[in-house]
């Protein structure tokens, strides 16, 4: 049961949103912009950064939501995403994307400067200026909404098909809007 | 120096922001939200446990920042700011700040549930949903403010002048338009 009172029962970070719109439209907007803005990595690379990071701090709801978003977006489907929540170090992804999520682990461990290395290894496999900006905020933006979801004891979804239905409704409407009640 | 090129030499927070409005719009909007709209907690308070979060996670520019929003914003000022993040269990603060600043501190732990202790201990002081949730909600994206600043190596203001500055300007006008570039 979660620590407060909610007006509703939608699960996870939907439930939060709902009922606290305030907050709820700043979090949508910033996970449109992250996850779905123009990049140099695509949408399905961020999702599935952010299942990555999510899945690093053991918050269900996240980690199946976005992988869910990931596996809705690129070629390789839930079996690349399952590969890469299993070890990243062994999934078939390209060596940038590899690099990058070594990058993620870093910034999800601790708030300090990613190593010197971890941002070498990236750039030589490609990643640019803004595929490393996105990259750790992502990181970042995750080790809060895991946070949200996790620290505030929210409920997981009781149907099985939820991930999949929220991920059809995200891939083609985006984040905003999904604070609203009839999510 | 900084992982990756800014277009601009303000420190910290200020020069993602200004180098990237697509993201530092809605991480403004989050945080005027977060930490100056209506709430069950002061603007002071909710300052001061952004601050005690960015100090346990040893972001320099985040706990100076904020610090120094708190302490314009307390009566107790620069003393009460410096006290707590000293230590909250020995701080001139009331019961209930205490207590949030302890589920602030569990949230920036790790991403699981805040203990039923924490949660109950804040509510025999008078901590109500909105409080809590606040409380969680902020202590989390500090977790981010704080990664996104470390992780991508920015750099401190060099003007001591700077976060008492930035404080006036904070407290007179928001959080918003914090990413122009005439910051």
């Amino acid at each position: 049961m979660p620590h407060i009172a909610l007006d509703n029962e939608l699960p996870g970070i939907s439930g939060l949103m709902a009922h606290r719109p305030d907050t709820g439209a700043p979090l949508s907007d910033l996970a449109d912009v992250l996850l779905r803005a123009p990049s140099s990595l695509s949408p399905g690379e961020r999702e599935l950064i952010a299942a990555y990071v999510s899945q690093l701090n053991s918050t269900e709801f996240c980690s199946a939501s976005h992988g869910a978003f990931a596996a809705a977006q690129l070629p390789g489907g839930q079996g690349l995403v399952e590969a890469v929540l299993a070890d990243p170090a062994t999934a078939p992804v390209d060596g940038r994307l590899r690099a990058l999520l070594a990058v993620a682990a870093e910034v999800r461990n601790a708030a300090r400067p990613v190593s010197d290395e971890a941002i070498a290894a990236a750039r030589a496999e490609g990643a640019d200026d803004t595929a490393l900006h996105d990259t750790v905020l992502i990181a970042a933006a995750f080790c809060m909404y895991n946070r949200y979801v996790s620290g505030l004891a929210t409920e997981l979804p009781e149907d099985g098909g939820y991930y999949g239905h929220a991920a059809r409704r995200i891939v083609a409407d985006g984040y905003r809007g999904t604070s609203a009640r009839t999510d």
